[in-house]
């Protein structure tokens, strides 16, 4: 089992903590402190070790950050976490901020007094996070000190230790590019860019550079570390030693040098002189400031890593299809398997749901693990965009209702992340307009050609044309990236209106996940992974354009589609994946699964 | 006649001109100088006595910067110039510098060399432009130096008097608001900002402001001129006296003071102390700097007045669908004689074509001048997207080409800009799939719905869809402001992916204008001016919606229609079209033309 479904345990002892923590502030000569909810690596997933956050306040949300002062505490979290903050923590302890309505820097410069020091960890926080907190501070007379250790560390008896998940070899077959040929060009790279070498924090970063996979965290098969690649290519990977096996040394060779996670700083140290890239986005402070001690020279950039590792090779995408053909079966079996539930007027309960799926996967024999907590929401449940069901929260399924589940695999060859929307018997009439919209806004960027050079916020409009005609919309993105066998959020590219300068590019992997969401009633979200690929030019077009592949293979609820509003083009597009769905899948289905699935997929 | 089409001169005097600008250059103790196209007013069209950059170099494009260093000198000019530029500049003289292949301050940091003092006149650039070259000039080891008068001017003998057009008074039932009211409404919101007063340095809002008028420029009804607003909506005028007259005096009352531009100094100088908000984009660093020696705050943000001129009011799109629809009918008469010109086998001239529709315009009797050079584009012309006809340039029109013809009209109630592609005499058949591709693009933008706080360039998309499908796409955006009887280029919102951050507003009155142009061969593009209003919601809809009403009164060349490229509601939108343009239009017709444009407008 890749995930657990019991509740949090909430803030409960939150408020008997802040008080120890406020002692300790004081012993520390602060009078105050930041709590967030990140690690040294940025990610969105953490190990129990790193969950501060939670073990002060109990939210157990994927962002946060928390600011305790001698008379008051926040929690600041964005939109998407108000209502799961406000019910997780002690709100006597700790007032919630909505940073989509008082920005933190705000709320801080209201907070603090003249003369205050606010403690902070840098190895949790990045340049730019710091800057702004710190003039926000500054502007009320106080000022933000970085700490030599965290203070919260100390009183946290029970702490989890860290992770020591062993480190696995990714086969070359998989990866497509030897680590040899990877660390030469991101070498060269660094050399281009007036550098001498770049510090890399992102375990993804890592793992993609290194052949490497880990088992640190749930869903995210990294290893977490840092490493220092320099323009020669030679890498120096700060690692705790027992993570490292025999196999993996010998892999690495000498070209790829693994050291003590305590010898990263005095490495810092030795580039006296020299100039060092620094993602701004995600590199911890920490870095920055044994870097300047140091001497050298920081040039802010990006982790070179980040595109190389967004444009999957044919390797990569070879096995992305591949897992997505083994986690299609498992999804078909699942969607047979709930629609004889409905025929025996079973109604069950969304955590048996998602188990049942998890089991499907698991049964592929290839399953690693999950790539994220499934959201699995019922009826009214799946109007919350990131519902998280657990024994507190489950409700049944009921006949008439819609079930919308959004899960995915993490198999060695690829990562997957899948949305279905399904009616559990008879169709929701009410709701199969929008799952129609929802479905146009899907094609239209499966279908979708484009000149060179665009970004995905150039995209993230077609998919919701058909939406927006009929007044609705949704609050999200229409897509992210996603690595190979990596992490299932994965930069720099997106398809939304935060996707920033960065172009799309033949071999990126990205979802498409239109939704509509009507609270209290139902949600629907509809996702396929898409890669970009080289588009060809018809007849009579004059410019280079790039289109997408659908990787993911899984039939769309026929129950819930008004045809009368598909186009003829839609309808066809619909009809020739239902059918390629059909062809690939069939062979690997039990004969049940393969009689249901050509029903399925029949045209409309 | 409100255009000439006389070639322009060239750079012939160029060589001769530069040399003595060099020894000026001297006797002041510089090594060099920018010179840009620019006046202080940082609009697209400047009066004959600001046309520095021509006089020196010979190009007439919109934009550009010329550099005159000891021992070169470059001009500096965008994409669409780089052609014109070549053909119009003494390239001896001049190295013509591509930005977008090369940016002026990188191109300026190898060719300066240490200890360089660069000169520039401070009334003609920006804050930022200044900033970015001196940084750039500074890493080279030389500096920008701001000049206290221009060493260029003290050349030029034969330079013209700036212009002295009468202000004019613009009716309160045009404007919509009285000058009292707006007044009062942006020294509230000068005062909401934390600011004392405002420096408006924009022709077109300070006209916006006062309910006037001027004839200082060719195409754009403004007065050129400065003012202040302060936070109590008290405006003081910087103009020549002799442009304002009595009726003008009494009007502007004692709310408004009109002063001469000698005194604008010392009023910047009186605001020590006080906080004035000024506009980071187009105030000249002039202003700046008396305000700084002065003591004054300056806090950088928008002019006050841009998005309310942009957001127009009931009386102002009523006064724009009345220019339209008057525009509209020369434009049906145009067309109509065009038609009538290849029946007879004429092949007209692009000047005489142009004449023509200048002529159909003049004859409403309510031309008060055109809104741009005419862009009329036979044959393979069509494909320069700013082609500018003249005596050298001009070529005939043949059977079986198309026109492009970009063109519109100022009217006291309002400012038109609109484009047709036309066919002469049989049509183009390579060029009808693309010409119903860029017609879908229109009606893409014009029957967009979208929900309320999007830019446009999440909306430019949309117009581009059907052209990328074919492999096909243009490289300008697909709309820009349109002003109400004032510039034809207004911002600051535009549906273009150089957008920025300005939602569309209700009462924004834009162009939609997609295009396709084949070099060499034709061009096609379609141009509806558009107005933003609230849309209803649709039967289901849970969101406050936008959508756009078309003011443009006009027939596309049915002839050129492929319809089996339209799609139902296509077909509907184009056709429902027509019938309000004969609706709207007959009555205003002459009987022939009336006819004509009954068969223009039939249903397809």
């Amino acid at each position: 089992m890749y995930q657990t479904f019991e509740a949090p345990p909430g803030g409960a002892a939150s408020a008997e903590r802040l008080a120890r923590l406020r002692e300790r502030l004081a012993d520390y000569g602060l009078d105050g402190m930041l709590v967030p909810r990140a690690d040294a690596h940025q990610g969105e997933t953490v190990p129990p070790s790193e969950e501060r956050l939670t073990w002060l306040t109990g939210f157990t949300g994927s962002a946060g950050l928390a600011a305790v002062l001698p008379s008051q505490a926040a929690l600041f979290v964005d939109g998407r976490y108000t209502l799961q903050a406000a019910n997780q923590t002690d709100t006597g302890a700790f007032t919630i901020v909505a940073t989509h309505e008082v920005r933190t820097g705000d709320w801080l410069r209201g907070a603090v007094t003249e003369g205050q020091v606010i403690g902070y960890d840098p190895w949790l926080h990045g340049k730019a996070e710091i800057e702004r907190l710190n003039s926000a501070v500054e502007a009320a007379g106080a000022r933000l000190s970085a700490l030599k250790a965290n203070p919260l560390d100390t009183l946290w008896e029970d702490r989890p230790t860290p992770p020591l998940g062993a480190v696995r070899l990714h086969p070359l077959e998989l990866a497509g590019e030897d680590r040899a040929e990877k660390c030469a060009r991101i070498g060269a790279a660094i050399a281009e860019d007036g550098a001498d070498a770049a510090v890399l924090t992102l375990p993804d970063s890592i793992a993609w550079l290194l052949n490497i996979r880990g088992g640190d965290l749930s869903h995210v098969p990294v290893a977490l570390g840092f490493a220092v690649i320099e323009a020669s290519g030679l890498v120096t990977l700060f690692m705790l030693a027992d993570k490292v096996g025999g196999e993996v040394h010998e892999a690495f060779g000498d070209r790829v040098h693994v050291a003590s996670p305590e010898r990263f700083g005095e490495a810092l140290a030795a580039f006296s002189g020299k100039r060092v890239l620094l993602d701004s986005q995600s590199a911890p402070i920490w870095v920055r400031d044994r870097l300047e001690s140091g001497g050298a020279e920081i040039l802010w950039g990006a982790d070179p890593c980040l595109l190389p590792k967004a444009r999957k090779n044919a390797a990569e995408l070879k096995g992305m299809a591949a897992a997505h053909r083994r986690d299609g079966a498992a999804m078909v079996r699942f969607l047979h398997w709930l629609e004889t539930q409905a025929e025996a007027g079973v109604e069950p309960g969304e955590i048996a749901i998602a188990q049942k799926l998890e089991d499907f996967r698991a049964e592929t024999g290839q399953l690693m693990d999950i790539s994220f907590d499934t959201i699995c929401g019922s009826g009214p449940h799946g109007a919350i965009v990131h519902y998280r069901v657990n024994r507190a929260s489950e409700r049944q399924l009921l006949p008439g209702e819609l079930l919308l589940v959004d899960s995915g695999g993490q198999y060695p060859d690829g990562t997957t992340d899948i949305t279905r929307t399904i009616c559990y018997g008879a169709p929701l009439e009410e709701a199969r307009r929008p799952f129609t919209l929802v479905l146009k806004g899907l094609i239209a960027i499966s279908t979708a050609r484009w000149p060179e050079g665009l970004t995905g916020r150039d995209l993230d409009p077609l998919a919701r044309r058909a939406l927006w005609a009929a007044g609705l919309d949704y609050d999200h993105g229409t897509g992210h990236g996603v690595g190979a066998y990596l992490n299932v959020h994965e930069g720099p590219a997106s398809l939304s209106r935060r996707s920033g300068t960065v172009a799309l590019e033949p071999g990126m992997v990205l979802s498409n996940e239109p939704g509509y969401y009507r609270t209290g009633a139902f949600g629907i979200r509809l996702e396929n992974l898409v890669a970009v690929q080289p588009a060809a030019v018809p007849e009579g077009g004059d410019r280079a354009m790039l289109s997408f592949a659908d990787l993911t293979l899984c039939p769309f609820d026929r129950r819930m589609i008004d045809t009368g509003l598909l186009t003829t083009e839609e309808r066809a597009w619909l009809d020739a994946y239902h059918a390629r769905v059909a062809e690939v899948l069939s062979p690997d289905l039990p004969e049940d699964a393969a009689a249901w699935l050509a029903a399925a997929t029949a045209p409309l």
